[in-house]
Parts: structure tokens; sequence; C-alpha cells
């Protein structure tokens, strides 16, 4: 037997999309997102992915369309993890601190089908859009469908084109079936490395790899069933480090939160007693630096997974005072996120660490 | 691009053997075996499991060809787990409750190259090479190479044939490169499921099935890194249900014992501070039943996980006031073991379970 034939025989292709499914079914009734006064089941969250994929399907998003999508870490960012590759699609989150510049060069270079605006970037896209279609009309480009998100929790009203975000789900087949991943080698997002040294650079994650990694980080960082997580970390990078499918994988909460400001991070983590957060090392400075008004007591500790150079162990010693309990990586978007884990070790307790 | 020139472009096979690699280099210095008063790291186990693929090469065992082996829960039938698809063949583990015309069966039908044997069992080895012996004059099959094991704590002199167990690791090369896995699909082992609706029927584990089935379980039991894991549970039925390679995986602890008696496990839990074991249910009552002086107090909660039909509230009950928290999976020897499990569900909160 060659490969091919013997993968065919058994072949249950690897997907993060599995996790959701499992979810669904398995989680049904548990939580799965808290944003604001707005709360949503696991079967819930399944079923608005899959209005969502039919609606663009109806869209006329087809098998390795790439949709890209400016947002903070509101539900719809977090839905669209899944529902994109729902529809056979490829999802791009795009940093949202790039400038109107770098967002057009990547809608230009992913040749973007659909690209999905929260109503606080809503100017950021019709900038990135004119200089898109400045080239367009160079014949460089095609314009992608434009679709915003307001407020899921406090409808704005603003728009940016016809198509809402929430409309799409409405008009959803909430018993659409996803679009069956035919190879676990076929890209599920495509996420681009900031411009820092010339124009931002592409890297695909396959179905395979997205997986994997999440399990990997489960594992490294030890994240038990039922974690209640609080995004921290934007969704747009490198998929929020894997927990967007991490926390399905799960049966956790996602704690959705629009800005990581010290008041929404105390006040999500004491009213919703979060357990996990990830976050690049200034987010420990928001959170020590916070004011008294700012604060509130954390009564059970917070793992805390971060990233770049690793946090002197003095600053590590003020978190654990707090409360906040901090295990380092190291990755890189080109590798799925965070490739290393430094493990706890038995060696080091005793300490307070473990609960 | 088809699927399997995808596949090529980043293949790395998933295979269980990555987890010993990665054992002996990260948790070099961690205890890896305790068995009486032998002891092992994994920097060791890993050599002495490199140490014993080359001599199964040098013994002309050869890619898929199938080692068979009869032995209790001792530190060889551990490191048959790694060494075996190390040297780029096939384990076969055998149900030691068999009678001698089973074990010809499976010798027969595996084409067994060789058969690894525990002192303990030379009798039954011996009777099923007689009968299988008989077969092979009458043309139907050739005899495996045998080689015994010996007691690695207390050597017995006991012998059948010339070869023994650490004679094979003494002379072989500590730096033996392991045969590289092409394809995550190849098998990895060969297990026989009971012969009692006729004879034992052969299920083929692959490199990829086994890879994903123990970090299943390992994350549907919430296994953290370091556990001690006491071999309550055969290695042999179904490849001690993963945890062979998933304890090299979480960096832990193997605490093999020679019987699951009430004595030796009590004191094997006392002593070597035991986190986590698999068994029977049969098995509860040896640990309930055992007599005073055969008990040991246990400080630290025990996990264990179980098979089988669930067990009745009173006996979890009963189990938990020991010091025994019970987690109930499902599986079959078809499905790489335990493929369910009963996972444990924050709303079944306040308990003494987590610590």
């Amino acid at each position: 037997m060659d490969r091919l034939s013997k993968c065919e025989a058994n072949y249950v292709p690897l997907t993060p999309l599995s996790f959701l499914k499992r979810a669904g079914s398995m989680y049904a009734n548990r939580t799965s997102i808290i944003y604001e006064n707005t709360r949503f089941t696991w079967r819930q969250t399944y079923e608005r992915c899959c209005r969502l994929a039919s609606s663009l399907r109806s869209l006329n998003i087809l098998n390795n369309h790439v949709v890209s999508v400016l947002a903070p870490n509101v539900p719809a960012m977090y839905e669209m993890h899944f529902a994109v590759p729902m529809a056979g699609a490829v999802l791009n989150t795009i940093n949202s601190r790039l400038d109107a510049k770098n967002v057009a060069t990547i809608l230009r270079h992913s040749e973007a089908k659909a690209l999905f605006v929260d109503y606080q970037y809503v100017q950021l896209a019709s900038e990135a859009l004119r200089i898109l279609m400045a080239d367009s009309q160079q014949g460089q480009s095609s314009m992608p469908l434009v679709i915003v998100i307001d407020d899921v929790d406090s409808p704005t009203g603003v728009r940016l084109g016809e198509l809402e975000y929430e409309q799409l789900i409405q008009m959803g087949n909430p018993r659409f079936v996803p679009i069956e991943v035919q190879d676990e080698w076929d890209p599920i997002s495509l996420n681009y490395t900031s411009g820092t040294t010339s124009e931002p650079k592409g890297v695909v994650y396959s179905h395979r790899g997205a997986y994997l990694s999440t399990l990997s980080l489960i594992l490294g960082w030890e994240m038990g069933n039922e974690p209640v997580y609080l995004w921290s970390l934007p969704m747009f990078h490198c998929n929020g480090w894997t927990f967007t499918w991490g926390i399905a994988a799960r049966g956790g909460t996602n704690v959705c939160i629009r800005n990581t400001t010290a008041y929404d991070m105390y006040r999500s983590i004491a009213t919703h007693k979060v357990t996990h957060m990830c976050c690049a090392p200034i987010v420990f400075n928001i959170l020590l630096e916070a004011k008294l008004n700012e604060r509130r007591e954390i009564s059970s500790p917070v793992q805390i997974l971060t990233g770049g150079a690793p946090p002197p162990a003095p600053l590590l010693e003020k978190m654990e005072h707090l409360g906040f309990y901090v295990t380092h990586a190291y990755g890189l978007t080109e590798a799925t996120g965070p490739a290393l884990v430094c493990e706890w070790q038995a060696k080091w307790e005793p300490s307070t660490r473990r609960t």
C-alpha cells in the first residue's frame, strides 16, 4: 500500500472544526461566550457558526477563498474562526494596529473576497479600501465584499456598505452542513507577520497544523477542562495563539472584551472568575499600574501565558502577589504561534501556584 | 497540489516515538522508571531503548517484522514499547493469561520473528513454542527467536535458549539512530483481542493512531506534567491504554510492579506518592478488601481511570474514602483502547476531588 491509499482507508482529517462540533454536542448547555450582557452556549455558538457559514456560501464565498476581518476581541471575531473554514474558506485576521497602507497590502496580497470590519475600524478600513480601489482601477486587484460588524451587545448603527454581521447570522441556515475538510493539509487561516522590515509577509496555517498546535499548547500549559478564558491577547495574533480553537476543545468560556484596559480586565476576572489568559508582557504593566478604583480583588489564581523575552523574576513576583501565575512561552507566526513552553516543574514546589 | 505532494513538503510524521526522544532530552534527569530498587532516568531509558533497537537490528529484525512479548509490567515491557518500533518493527504484547494454545495461535498468525519472555512465563512460552513447532514441522510456520527477560532487579538465572534481555541492552549501541518512521500510517503495534468467541483477532495500531489516542487520553483525563503512574493495568492491554507512550509525553515516572496485589499497590502508592493509575474494576475490590497489614495511608489523592461498566455510586464513594478518585472510560482494542472518557465537570464541585 502506498501512503495515499493507506490514508484514504481510515482518513479522518485533523481539523480544529472538530472541536466546535464536539463542543456544540458534548458541552451544549455550557456558556461558550460572555461579552458584556450577551451570553451564548456552545450549542448556540455552533448554530451561529453554521448560519454564518451558510450565508458566506450564499454570498459566493467558495472553497479556499480568503475572508479577512478587522475586529477587536468581540464574539464575531471568535465565531469567524470556525464559521469561515466551515464555509470552506480561509480566515485572514488583520492586525488592527496596522496603518491603512499595510491593511491594503494584505487585502491585495491575500486576494480577499470579503472583509468583515468592526464598527470601530470603519475609518481604517475605508482608507485601506480607497488605496485598494486606486490599485484596482489600474487593474491590479478586485475589491472585497464589505460586511460591518456592529456591536452585538449595544448596536451603534454604524455601517460601511449594506451588509451587517448579525443580518448574515439571522438569514443563515442553522442546519447548514459545514463544508467537509477534504485534506488536513488544506489551509484554515492566513496570518501576516508585521511589516517591520518590509511589507507584511503571509503565513498559511493548515487544518492539521492548527489542530496539533492547539493540542500542544493546551498540554504544555496544562489547561484543564472548563477554563474561563479572558481575551486579553488579540485574536488577530496568530489566531489568539490557537486558543480561539482551544477553548472549544476544552469546553471553556470565552470572556470577550473590546479593550484591554485595567478596569475591564479586573472587572472581568472578578465577575466571571477567570482562570486563564494570554498576553504580551506589556499587559503586566497595565495590571500592575492599575489605579485603586480600577482594581478588584482576585480570589482564585489566574494562569497567564506570555510570550517574548522571559519576564524578570521581580516582575513575576509582583504579579504573583496580585494572584497572577505566569508561564513563559516563545514562538513566531511561522510556527503557528507559541511553539516552546517553559513548563512548570514539580521541583519548583512548594508554592501557591497550583490550586 | 495533490495531497501526497503537500504531505511531503512539511512532513513530520506523528509517532509516539517523538515522546521518548523529547523526554530523553527535555526531562533527561527525571526518574522515568522505578522497579523495586532499580531506577532509571529518561536519558537512561532513551539510551537503553537505542541499545535494544540496535541489538534487534543486529539479530536481523527488520522493518515491519513482528516482535512479540510475554511479560508482566516490568521495565523491559515498558522499554519495548519504544525500542521495538525504534528498530522499525511492530510490537505484539501477548496477554499472559491466555493458554499455550492461544499464545501459539498469536505467534503463528502474527508471524512473530522474535519472542521475548519474562522468566515467570517460561513454562507457558515453552508449551506455546512446542505447539508452534509441531505446526512448523508441517510447514505451516517458522519459529521465532526467543529472548528471556530475567528480573532486572533480582536476577534468577532462569533461561530459555541463549539470549537474555540485559545482554541485548549491554551489547547494543547507545548512539544508535532510530529507524525513521517513513509514514505515520505504518504499524507500531499489533494487539490481539481475547479469543472468547473464537481464535484471538489482531488489531493493527498505526503510529498516527497511537500518537493521537495517547494525547486524547491525557487530555480527557486531564493528566498534568510529571505524573507518578502506577502500572496496575497490564501493559499488554492495548499498550496499557496508551499510557506506555503517554507517561513519556508527560515526563512522568513509571512505577512498575510485577503483581497487582494489595500489598504491592499500597506500598508503591505510599512510597512513591503515586498520582495516577489505571485498572479494571476488579482491582477496586483488591484495594477495598486489603487486610490491615497490607494497607498504607494515602496522603494525597490518587486518580484512577477505569474501564468497563460504570462503577456503582456506593463503590465510588468507598474508593473516595480511601483517597482514590475514579474517572470512567470506555473503549475497545479496535479503538486503540479507551475512546470515551466521562470528563469531570465543574458543576459536580465542591468536592475533595481536585487538589
